[in-house]
């Protein structure tokens, strides 16, 4: 990947264009489908975790504390207290001033299920139980998307899905070989937060596959680079093995140099002992765990970007959030800080 | 409007490119949202009416009967009959070869209320109520695409959400500025079924609007050039005045001339007592009523095609949906056919 480090932002690559952004993108958040969805329950949401994460990320993006009242912008029939009856003295409140936010999530375990059983990301649309799979995964995947939505419009976040297939996405040997960003570009500058996830779509060699949060988040953050990205998941961050195994150790600190090439910065045991990062991948997941989370956020680092990965839901996560972090000491914080080793100039 | 009827089907015109079809487009359906929703009570679905619709949809486009067994392609928990349990014996099944096409619905009881409580329409996406009625809009309108979508896939029919907000659908002056038609093509190629809908865009003078699902569909005719046009209500076809009026006469034929002009050519009554039609608006339709529809309809008819006005759910729905009505007579079937007055050469 050649270094684009020094493009400004929001100007054109060849075509087609991706408009310029009135203000600086903020943040892109990866909200882990672990996070939010029951893990042993097929298309499960975990309504509690969902709402404590929206909650977070209105008081990070929004400057906001954890009891400000809110403006619902769910009107639908049984949204409850942000529902239909609440709105009437709506005028009365003033939007709070809200961060350029991009939110991608994963399908935890929505969609898994439909796309492994009939091999979308393998391809081959024309075959009968391909394509219902990809129809089916494209319905699972939308209804779990509908639903996080709706719980970020019910904290006051004007969250508007805009699921890959629709706008556009496409792989090439699974590669991203197109994407409208030019409607995102546009979104953002409407005041919206864009809403992606991992979905089912087109390919131009093999006709389909599976496209995960994670390599839509690295597109993204090349195109519209962000002040940070932060990866919202189940556990604290980054183990050097499976974090069910007593001995696995947290990583707190990873520096990506220039190449690409990464080093474990804190804590230092790894290299004392001279084993090397094992990594966990779960079984259910077709669109690979840790090993691609944490090369893609390298990737991401390497651009000048910092990349916190944090559990969901935490006071952790919410520092992330706000920004605390950025160019400051991570030694008081839990969870995985991957940083270019030579930040360029801002 | 200029006469577009001499271009060739996916051609470019200008930039951005809208892709070529690999084969011809059969038809557009315009599934409207009285049709398959509870016109008496917000966001209710009519599930006995969208599962008839569905299973037209079905019989009309891949040539086969209503009883012939389906592959469901909705995987989802609760999916019933077509859900998890059913996907062991999937390739035993050949899907039957599905004619090209595309479905619009509209919004129903879906939408309205919280568009026109904000006043979306009118724009300003600035002010809190109006960018909180768009994020409320769009999720009413994307849950019942979202049911609209499984109902189709739980018939087998290989359905796709493309909502235009999403798919860069934007408005100037509430004229369609921009599309992604490309991605539409796309899909169609892969032998998918596009499903668009009513929805809530970015507009570039008054920063927000409603995009009817009407305007869609003359849009998509003009670029995508379908055989014929069906549109699905929940009255027999176009009045001569509203249809609860004891006098009220189905229009039968209407021919439309090259300079869009139209007049009905049977029943030949309105003529002969001089009275002009009188145009249904039902109350709570923010985007048009039947004169909506009946200007777009002739629209599309300038364009050298056939549309096709008729209820959904009925034997006549099902012979317009098959395209027996193409150049044929409509003396025995109930409904309002809009044609070219000078049929183009096709």
């Amino acid at each position: 990947m050649e270094d684009e480090s020094e493009r400004p932002i929001g100007s054109f690559e060849g075509s087609p264009p991706i408009g310029i952004l009135r203000r600086p993108l903020r943040c892109i958040v990866k909200l882990g489908g672990a996070a939010v969805t029951c893990k042993h329950e097929v298309e499960k949401i975990n309504e509690e975790d969902l709402g404590r994460v929206s909650s977070h990320l209105r008081q990070a993006m929004m400057g906001c504390g954890p009891v400000t009242e809110v403006l619902g912008m769910d009107w639908s029939r049984g949204a409850g207290a942000a529902g239909i009856d609440s709105i009437s003295d709506f005028n009365e409140y003033a939007i709070p001033n809200l961060e350029s936010l991009i939110i991608v999530h994963g399908a935890g375990s929505f969609g898994h299920f439909q796309a492994s059983k009939s091999g979308v990301h393998k391809g081959g649309l024309h075959v009968p139980i391909v394509k219902a799979g990809f129809v089916a995964t494209r319905i699972s995947v939308t209804s779990l998307s509908l639903a996080i939505v709706r719980a970020l419009a019910r904290e006051g976040i004007p969250a508007v899905g805009m699921p890959p297939f629709a706008c556009g996405w496409s792989t090439t040997e699974r590669n991203v070989a197109s994407a409208d960003i030019y409607q995102i570009t546009q979104t953002l500058n409407a005041g919206l937060v864009p809403v992606l996830h991992g979905d089912a779509v087109l390919d131009n060699q093999q006709g389909c596959t599976i496209l995960s949060g994670d390599v839509i988040i690295r597109h993204l953050t090349q195109q519209l680079r962000p002040e940070y990205v932060v990866f919202l998941t189940d556990v604290l961050g980054v183990y050097d093995r499976p974090p069910a195994n007593p001995k696995a150790v947290l990583l707190r600190e990873i520096a990506v140099e220039d190449d690409g090439r990464w080093s474990v910065m804190s804590p230092l045991i790894q290299q004392a002992t001279g084993e090397g990062v094992e990594i966990t991948v779960a079984a259910h997941d077709t669109t690979g765990g840790m090993e691609t989370k944490i090369s893609e956020a390298a990737a991401i680092a390497r651009l000048g970007i910092d990349v916190f990965i944090t559990k969901a839901g935490t006071d952790h996560s919410l520092r992330a959030l706000r920004g605390e972090l950025l160019g400051a000491s991570v030694d008081d914080w839990l969870g995985t800080a991957i940083r270019p080793a030579q930040r360029p100039l801002r």
